[in-house]
């Protein structure tokens, strides 16, 4: 038995492509719904009341669109309204960003763990609450990184803009003695190459979107939720359409996707 | 007969700013009501719809303050919203930063100007109606720069940052041959050098606060509003407190300006 009903996933804009490319790397033959809240975006700087009502929403419409999984690829809206989600997605497989990466990272061997965030996800202290709550020894540093969204939103990747910043965030004193990094945005694993480069390997980066996904394969087998289409779909939606983002999504999932504006 | 209350300035956040410090160098005897709107910034991606919800009820919250004149000092408020904000403002006496500068500009000698701005300014191409209603026969040439406010905002200005940025923006290739460049932004007057030093004196850049700020004062002469307070009062509204807002009102205004957060 086979079940060949998409997967959904949802971000603020591009970041959750990383998650979504991963998910279409490990799970080749499942249809895909991505619905990038690019009208919203960044979601990083906004209140926890105005990530609820948007992201409640974009769960409600990917579950309208017949989804066996949602996956909430924003560590925003993870951090700030997973609880409120998961209400929305009902007994839909729910899937989000930082408890997998929090529960992997609390069991392998590590003295003082970074993260990197938007603001919204550091002021909530996800990441230390999850960490913490799996092994209460660790000791997490987290650090706002605003203009990391941004820059890679507006196509300032790869460089003399991104580097500059990255640099300039990656000095922080408390992360001198740091032995690896969470990059805890979905949109940082786009610049993961520029943050490897400035520690020089020297500190490990964990593959967040890897986890994530391995926890939805997982998932999926114990539900009986696994597909087996041939030819899958990939079908993008967005509540404003950004060249950024096309141009991403065509990179990741090749020209044939489905590319939609839709109000939100 | 002198009018002592104050003048009531916005902006999405620091932008304002740069107009509300040349009211103070221009008319130094008077008491300055600013409300900066950090919690929603950067309004230069939202809708028409957004944008007009939250500046009117700035707009209304600084006359129930009882301002005798209200300066909207952002582009993309000026040129998304200014008819709804006009009707929330009734009788009182109401600044917009586009109107002044395109009158001027075009009465002015130039063959070609370059704009640069948010994308919701932009896409209103409010500098190109403006200017054209007052001289159809001057080339204007817009582009969005929308990591500029980020870059300000999150306090990168005078660094590899926003050099960069800065220098990428303006390799534009329709701007090679402009003569002169409209800051669309209230917040850009603060990277001002910067954008300078790229042309290295080959573009004239308006100075657009003086000439908003001048128009105030014509105004205000000619509507007997004009206060003589000996030592007037500035006082600050954010919507969300940011150490970045913190220290450049306190570096234009002194360290005895009021802080105050507001919810909107």
């Amino acid at each position: 038995m086979n079940d060949n009903r998409p997967i959904g996933v949802f971000d603020s804009g591009v970041g959750g492509l990383t998650v979504a490319k991963e998910i279409k790397r490990l799970l080749p033959h499942e249809n895909i719904i991505y619905f990038g809240d690019t009208k919203h975006l960044p979601y990083g700087d906004k209140s926890k009341e105005t990530i609820t009502k948007f992201t409640t929403k974009i769960t409600k419409f990917l579950i309208k669109e017949n989804c066996k999984a949602v996956v909430v690829a924003c560590n925003t809206a993870t951090s700030n309204s997973i609880e409120e989600i998961r209400k929305a997605a009902k007994d839909t497989l729910l899937i989000d960003v930082i408890s997998p990466v929090a529960k992997k990272v609390a069991y392998e061997l590590h003295q003082k763990i970074g993260v990197i965030a938007t603001k919204a996800t550091v002021n909530s202290h996800a990441y230390q609450k999850y960490i913490r709550k799996y092994n209460r020894h660790l000791k997490v540093i987290e650090l706002a990184t605003p203009l990391l969204v941004p820059i890679i939103e507006e196509g300032f990747r790869n460089t003399p803009v991104s580097r500059h910043a990255i640099e300039s965030y990656l000095s922080y004193k408390k992360f001198e003695d740091i032995d690896t990094i969470i990059l805890g945005c979905t949109h940082y694993p786009l610049i993961e190459k520029e943050v490897n480069s400035v520690f020089q390997g020297r500190v490990k980066v964990v593959d967040s979107p890897l986890i994530v996904v391995n926890q939805l394969i997982h998932e999926m087998e114990k539900n009986n939720l696994l597909g087996n289409t041939p030819d899958p779909e990939y079908h993008f939606y967005l509540s404003d359409y950004t060249e950024n983002f096309a141009k991403l999504a065509k990179q990741f999932f090749g020209k044939s996707i489905i590319l939609e504006q839709k109000r939100l």
